[in-house]
């Protein structure tokens, strides 16, 4: 496919980009504010650089509740020594904080001072009394907070460019400033384009796609500083295209359009770039976000705008963003947060790098930077990121997302154990909570997620069938395997695959839920499915899961016992990797039925034909079993509450759950 | 001292503050609110898990551009054998994202299709032939997007106490969510007592100090996402306080009395805590913020308030926060950012720890949890953190601070070089940023400071006099010294001191300024002062450098070739660490002169006799000199804006400035 004929390099893009935006003098700090101190300024970027323009403390003051006195006078005063002092002429009481008299220059601590009356006698009046008396000298300048101490007048307090904390606003006001100038936060207007979308809370038909880039969008401008309006959806119409980017461009500093993600619906955005201004870029050379548009339009005049100029042909740029949530993400990161920054006058973000091993194969194009998507986690002392298989099209992919891998263009894939540089999106702190369930898919897992995420742990859980998870133990790639293999030999579930796989690992296996597995069919069963012979019918389509995971293993036990052949049943070879998945196909008519759960059935509002009682079981090496990491998991599976909600699930029964089964 | 008899540990401080919060059913969730997705719902936490409500597609759609068709009818086509395929029944064009209809199971992209008319012939209406031919079969279900593909609905899409990011919301309105509940943000009163307290932009005067506690603590808690109200100062009174207490308890979740700092004022906070409601903690063992005041008092009834309950034994917390502001900053962080974190639902913000080696030895009282702010950095392979010796009254220090070490209680003190654990406040990619320079004070060194900046480097420099910064190059603490240090014997600067302290450490040194050394005295000169001569006078009052400092050197040089004794001078033995300290001294009539450079007489206002002229220079490793983090300041002091703008300054030659001097 060579549909991006123009693509070019990521780095020339972006060189492209910035050289047409210092032509037209928008390479710069978009223009400075003068705003309040406390009008929410933290967050804000100084334009200008605080010198102090007074001191702090602005006079010389006690620094303890005390007495000033000159330190000349307490000469000589010891323990077998004391001096008395008269107050008024030569000490005076000071509270921490007051100004220090010009004829002292040491105060002497309450707690060192006896107050005496008149007659020489101690006084409870410690604090206004007629003589102090002492019994060791003090050196000059003790006890005093300086003029300037903390902050000369004149001096540097903050650099232009600071992105304001809370503890800077407390500086900038000590330093003399009531006002300061930041930048101003750049407009930016988001028009989704696209006769296919609706806003979100719409009651979708097929067809519709819910329009809720602009809304991702948004919230990225907003998290690195700008100020985002979303337009209303326009119809793929170029005139209605043109009109809405006109509007915007009048009172933005920045367009984005997002297009549709076909070729077809992208060609208005380039279209509508090259009949209002300059297109700059048709395609970039990254995987997602392929199809980005880059360009300059004319900003036209609004006489109500108060970003009126006189000068008619100021620019404004325009970015067409892919409509795919990835790509529109991504694009979005890539393109916008470095324009925003230069803007701002700040320093553009950049994600914190991190090595880890790849732990499965990925496959690149090659011609592309190709910015994969990965879940970071640590397991034992291995540093891992799981890649995300998903595509562009994947919204939960982003939420996933712990960080990015790049493959740069010109390589085509990485191998499993490659160690990879992660440019990490959370704190590694919230890395080192995700403990990795990989194996079999069960409903209850999402459960035990939400409940682990109240504990400060995320459960990271991929479903790669019940051998899939217990190969990622003996790779090292997880520290919990959620299974359903049974033995056909033995009817035993689990402990034959263990042997067989896990031979230098010792494990803990414990009980977690035993289930019913059935035939998942459509509500009122209009197939007339009865049980496993029913697949033979040539009217039957079935849906299957894939190799490995236990309800596949289960399928064919019993498919061996009752003597059907594979080869025999329609549909034998279409996998999904989720009870769900299954679920899902029967749901949409793509299939008539498939081996499931009950749950999964429920879920969906299909029907259940039940058939066989299954034990699912955590897989947990011995390693593992004490760690902290994994302390609030045998919580939670050991509480009452999270068996009840398990239990709730049709067909569930907690009875085994948390009980150590067997030590292998 | 024993002023805090009751002080208690931090851990036994917290626990009690937490169990009569508990108690008062106040250590939960505070409450949720609805918001719809759009209304700034990014930074809120989630208070209810997102299960999907509808699948993600939620149609199957085709994924490409191209021709619907039934697998099944694709069969046998081959580059040698194509089938052809009348179109409108057999096969249908679709855009990416158009629903499949029902009756196809698979796409073919168009660019795998040859589009015929009537005739057989290709024509140029790719999307609407009479017939398609193909030269390849399809497997069924290629090219489709299908249903749940995605989001299956009932999935867990996200758990409750996420804290809410751009992309999450996208999931979330693809979950068949258009509002969700997110935790109540918490309503923060900061209340600023004392009679000595004036707001930020006052005129001052002595005795009075600006109140921007308020200002910082507003600031935090909004980082942390309450919402915090700062009422107008209160002067020390206990009805006026209890009044306003009552009131901001009535409209608040939360009330932080901010006080000031020495005992006498405290005592207001712990009597209205008293007098209200419950004292539980008076005096916790941490420093700074050790007269911290923890307490429970009734909230009482506001009938406009929505907060206003039937229950009118309500309990709010109420924090006496001390009046320093590197105390009022940490009693914040370490009893109010939990309690935000707890009423929001999410975890406690953790701040990442690093090791270190702190740079010089630090003393602590050993009865405190002692929290002490450094700066991070690294030079050459060596992560440092070098304690800022400020103390709890410094705002400044707060700023540079990159984080904090804690000494535990019970521990008297660090050595130098010992590794420490630092809670970091910035990113560690900052802080490999950080240009380490130490040594002698110059101002140039600021306006470098803010041109590094712009460029992406902090400048951290200690002043600690030019023998100081050599040494440090010596321990390997620091990037470059900046040195003016006078050889008396041949009157050449630096280089001996370089062979005498580095003897083993190749260093380039490269000019950097002349100027101009002299007597900084009052406006008007009122001591009659003309020269060094002069400081004998017994009514001179002299203000020293610290011993190592070049300033020092160059008096006592000049000092001896007059037969002058450092004796015969009042005030010899009284040291400043900066030239703005001496010229901060002169201006508070602490010292009638000190020597040091004019520009810093100017800044104050002050006069100056100039009498001598000498070099600054910078001394830099070798393994630093072509190093990327140093690379912006060679471009800097070699570039013509900085060097005017430090030419600018009185008594400057920037002349040698960026020229290699010595290698050594």
């Amino acid at each position: 496919m060579s549909v991006y004929l123009k693509d070019i390099s990521l780095a020339e893009a972006k060189a492209k980009f910035q050289a047409a935006l210092q032509d037209a003098e928008l390479w710069k700090i978009l223009d400075d504010e003068t705003i309040k101190l406390d009008e929410f300024a933290s967050g804000r970027v100084l334009t200008e650089s605080i010198w102090a323009k007074i001191s702090t403390p602005h006079y010389s003051s006690s620094a303890m509740d005390g007495f000033a006195v000159k330190a000349v006078d307490t000469i000589g005063a010891l323990p077998s020594n004391p001096i008395i002092i008269k107050v008024g002429e030569k000490a005076s009481y000071l509270d921490t904080g007051d100004p220090l008299p010009n004829k002292f220059d040491a105060v002497i601590p309450i707690e060192y001072v006896e107050s005496l009356d008149i007659e020489g006698k101690i006084t409870r009046e410690i604090r206004n009394p007629i003589y102090i008396r002492i019994r060791a000298a003090v050196p000059p300048w003790s006890h005093i907070r300086l003029m300037g101490e903390d902050i000369v007048q004149t001096q540097l307090v903050l650099p232009a460019g600071q992105i304001l904390r809370a503890v800077d606003l407390g500086a900038i006001a000590a330093a003399g400033y009531q006002q300061i100038k930041v930048s101003r936060k750049p407009k930016v207007a988001i028009l989704p384009t696209g006769t296919e979308l609706v806003p979100i809370g719409s009651n979708l038909q097929a067809g519709d796609i819910l329009e809720y880039n602009s809304l991702v969008i948004a919230a990225q401008i907003l998290t690195w500083g700008g100020d985002p309006t979303r337009y209303t959806i326009i119809p793929d119409n170029l005139e209605a295209i043109c009109a809405m980017v006109q509007e915007a461009a009048r009172n933005n500093d920045l367009i984005l359009l997002n297009a549709g993600s076909s070729a077809g619906k992208e060609d208005y955005s380039s279209m509508v770039v090259e009949k209002l201004g300059t297109l700059l870029v048709h395609g970039v050379a990254i995987r997602p976000g392929h199809p980005v548009i880059l360009g300059l339009i004319d900003q036209g005049t609004s006489p109500s705008s108060p970003l009126s100029t006189t000068l008619p042909s100021k620019k404004i740029p325009i970015i067409g963003v892919p409509g795919y949530p990835g790509s529109a993400a991504l694009t979005s990161e890539i393109f916008v947060e470095p324009l925003m920054a230069k803007w701002l006058g700040r320093a553009q973000l950049e994600l914190p790098v991190e090595k880890a091993r790849i732990t499965h194969k990925i496959t690149s194009p090659g011609g592309d930077d190709d910015f994969v998507r990965v879940i970071v986690g640590k397991v034992g002392n291995k540093e891992l990121a799981a890649p995300i298989s998903s595509g562009a099209g994947s919204i939960t992919s982003l939420v996933k997302a712990d960080g990015f891998v790049i493959i740069p263009r010109g390589v085509q894939g990485l191998e499993n154990e490659d160690e990879v540089d992660v440019h990490l999106y959370r704190k590694l702190l919230d890395i080192e909570r995700t403990i990795f369930c990989i194996g079999s898919h069960d409903m209850s897992l999402d459960i035990l997620a939400q409940s682990l995420a109240g504990k400060n742990r995320r459960l990271a859980s991929s479903n790669v069938g019940s051998l899939g998870g217990i190969i990622s133990l003996q790779r090292g790639d997880a520290h919990i395997a959620g299974s359903h293999l049974l033995d056909p030999k033995t009817g035993e579930y689990n402990l034959n695959y263990i042997h067989q796989y896990l031979n230098d690992l010792p494990v803990n296996v414990y009980g977690f839920v035993g289930r019913k597995q059935g035939l998942i069919i459509n509500k009122g069963n209009p197939k007339g499915i009865h049980g496993l012979q029913d697949l033979e019918n040539p009217g039957v389509h079935f849906i299957n899961r894939q190799r490995g995971a236990g309800t596949r293993v289960l399928l064919e036990y019993h498919l061996n016992k009752l003597g059907m052949e594979p080869a025999a049943i329609n549909g034998f070879d279409q996998e999904e990797y989720t009870h769900l998945g299954v679920a899902a196909a029967v749901a949409s008519e793509r299939a008539d039925c498939g081996l499931g759960i009950s749950s999964a059935a429920q879920a969906l509002n299909l029907d259940f034909i039940p058939l066989f009682n299954e034990t699912y079981q955590l897989i947990i090496p011995k390693e593992f079993v004490n760690s902290v990491l994994l302390a609030p998991l045998f919580e939670v599976i050991n509480s009452t509450q999270y068996q009840e909600a398990v239990a709730a699930m049709p067909g569930y029964d907690v009875s085994e759950m948390g009980k150590l089964v067997a030590e292998v």
